[in-house]
């Protein structure tokens, strides 16, 4: 139950270990969620974009996401010694990458999606061409995010190249473009699937968690523990995603369940079945949870707990 | 004759100033075209984009634009001192972010033009889909090189902040949008169209002189000039670039003419004649190259010859 801000709370996933001053305790989901959205509410206030855009831009950017990637980047980046404040421009910068990408996919000429978060798509409502502009505009907005946060210069400009790199041609963007041409094609093998999704969904989900890391000033070894979560967060994310479009209701999903089928794409149930797509969701889980062996305290656990709670999501 | 590389070369615009060890010469558009699409050439060989996207993103990149933006970025960072190596990916970015505004303006929700540069438009040759995508990926691959800069980090932060700001919703994307909403539309003003095209096409020419003079350490009122320059030239850039469409021939732009007329854009020469038009052209020359009082050297007297040659371009 990702996209409930409850799903993980203080009642889950106590811990063990010695944890400081929050130990046994866990960041919440619901925390960092309405945290995410009191600050997307009050962003895009520079009146200088024109009203019929920035209505373009906030009309996808607050239909209430699960705000998952910034969600990571926050408790990374808090888990490794950084303020959520100072935190949250890159963050929201994040979901407003993410959010881009949705409103881009749903364009007629890609997905071509009347519905998105139970609501119309952006080209349903603001037509086409604003819907294309609308997208640009928060994805170029993002990087100005980026570069506003206050964390050493040196920091800023390795977060950025490494966000730019996880967004970009080879990687969300890029595996935007494998989905599409693997779509409607025979023959994908398990390999071109898992690859396809390391750049379409698990790229964005890595640079939450990294860039949260590189801005606390953590070593590249704990940065590596950070992606090798991630890693297995977003195709643990992925799989479930394949898993609810086959079985989950459109209500719930608020989105058109089955269109994964209907629109020839290539899926994990598709490929290896149900059960173990549902079998391997549950190892990457587990992967995520080692992968962060020996962090501790609220957000640790709170990552931890996150990752335990994909491999059952219903929404 | 912005177009053709030779239109500024050492036979132009000689000064009378003292100019160090440059005194007397000009810089050349050739050179710094030379210099560009050398480096574009080997862009974008990451291994890790796909085949299909990269080939639509170098579809686009090397279609042998006027390479103004980057030229722009390098004349104004070496003029303060900057070396050309040390700005050029930087430079090159700008040529990014150009060569995706104009993919997706191209496309058949936007403009739905079918020349480009005297070649097919990508969406005609690559499809729509994938036309979307490698805009989306160029434009953010473009911070990905802006980061990759080796100048002092403060100064990459400022240079990547104001980039994005000139270039999204408050900028360029923002100028899109009201170009689209004036579209047709009857009783567009002056101030109006003044205000759109210095988003449209300014600020990224802004972005190009600004973030040059940044990156090589210019000082505020020296940064202040260079945007003084931008924003006469990139207006001049505009009127001359509707003279165009009005009087050119369409091989000789590369793209069809007349086309402003056809889709019912608010132009300088619909709403002031094309007299007062180029009226108008001259005297934003003028201005541009009154920002540069002071400046001197090889790079000033080229970026003042560029300004006097655009009010008279013919292409």
């Amino acid at each position: 139950m990702v996209g409930n801000p409850d799903a993980v709370h203080p009642e889950h996933g106590k811990s063990e270990k010695t944890a400081g001053k929050g130990e046994g305790a866990v960041s919440s989901l619901r925390e960092f969620v309405q945290e995410i959205e009191a600050w997307l509410q009050k962003s895009l206030g520079n009146p200088d974009i024109p009203e019929r855009l920035r209505m373009a831009m906030r009309y996808s950017l607050l239909a209430g996401g699960k705000r998952i990637r910034p969600s990571l980047c926050l408790a990374c980046g808090r888990m490794l010694g950084a303020s959520l404040d100072a935190l949250m421009p890159f963050a929201a910068a994040l979901e407003f990458i993410h959010t881009y990408s949705l409103i881009h996919d749903d364009l007629p000429a890609m997905d071509n999606d009347d519905l998105r978060r139970g609501r119309p798509t952006n080209h349903k409502v603001h037509g086409e061409a604003l819907a294309i502009l609308a997208g640009d505009a928060l994805l170029t907005d993002a990087f100005g995010l980026m570069a506003s946060v206050t964390f050493p210069a040196e920091r800023v400009v390795r977060a950025i190249a490494f966000a730019s790199a996880c967004a970009g041609s080879s990687g969300m963007v890029g595996g935007q473009a494998l989905d599409m041409e693997y779509t409607g094609r025979s023959g994908v093998t398990l390999e071109e699937l898992r690859h396809m999704h390391a750049g379409k969904t698990g790229a964005l989900l890595r640079a939450a968690c990294v860039c949260g890391g590189i801005l606390a000033g953590a070593d590249e070894a704990r940065c590596a523990a950070l992606s090798r979560y991630a890693a297995a967060f977003g195709a643990c994310f992925q799989i479930t995603d394949d898993i609810l479009d086959e079985t989950g209701d459109t209500a719930a999903l608020g989105k058109t369940a089955g269109s994964d089928a209907a629109n020839g794409k290539n899926t994990y149930p598709a490929l290896v079945g149900l059960e173990e797509s549902r079998r391997l969701a549950v190892g990457l889980a587990e992967e995520a949870v080692a992968a962060l062996t020996g962090f501790t305290g609220p957000d640790a656990e709170f990552l931890k707990a996150l990752a335990q709670s994909l491999a059952t999501r219903s929404a």
